[in-house]
């Protein structure tokens, strides 16, 4: 069992690289945590919102499989609490499910088809740029965690 | 007229400092922005958590004027769009307010009091720790004045 956070194009700031590695190395004490980066082509990037998009969707495809549970971070999506979270991720561990991914899109979000396809969570009403809102999830899974094993980090 | 974030303890995680100073050199160029980080002392550290509180909204409101516009950020407060929020500060801009303070609590958050006093922006339904939100913050701030300038940073 594994949670793969699945985003596109490489972090390039280095503040955030060290923020998602500091949790990565705290979540390592209660799960198998990976980030998986798909990189779009400069030729990719130099064609329609659109076509980018489309892109993006038929390279995140190739990574997930049918058993795999899949959640969309994308704005529209439902908003829970860090409580709703911990007990969202505890149901699927409970449920079995081999590997859980989290997926962060390009800089224009997903296509329709992406969004009808799996559930969306939202972190926030507010938009966030793709490259942050790693960060963001990243301390989000660290204390859904620690909620889930009743330790300190969490003040509800 | 200066935007001031007030902020309770020093920033202890390099990675978020440095978000801080990206976002606040960048908003620089559109407003007068600064820092105010208020420090409580161990010993106070060591009281409960009630007495903690009490002190943090006692140093908080020697700094803050009649005059001066407030935000608490408090999860239980109103969310906003990031258009909507770009709104409210333009409003305020246009009210000629000397001075609009974002004001973060300490790790348990504010007393009822300042709470009571305040209007309450809640930037997620999610709990973040005190040190995270002020880089959210910052980038959020940052992205409202490019949707006020009319800039390329934001897509909705």
């Amino acid at each position: 069992m594994k949670i793969v956070l699945l985003q596109i194009d490489k972090t390039d700031q280095a503040y955030i690289e060290q923020g998602v590695q500091e949790f990565s190395k705290r979540l390592s004490r209660y799960i198998s945590f990976e980030t998986v980066t798909i990189s779009i082509s400069k030729s990719t990037r130099s064609r329609s919102i659109a076509e980018q998009k489309q892109e993006e969707e038929k390279q995140l495809l190739t990574r997930l499989e049918k058993s795999d549970c899949v959640y969309l971070l994308d704005e529209i999506g439902k908003e829970y609490t860090s409580i709703q979270l911990a007990q969202q991720i505890q149901s699927v561990l409970n449920a079995g499910k081999k590997n859980i991914y989290f997926v962060i899109g390009g800089p224009y979000g997903f296509t329709d088809a992406l969004r009808s396809k799996y559930p969306l969570i939202s972190l926030s009403k507010l938009t966030f740029s793709h490259q942050m809102i790693r960060l963001f999830f990243c301390e989000q899974l660290y204390r859904a965690f620690t909620i889930i094993k009743g330790e300190k980090y969490h003040h509800s």
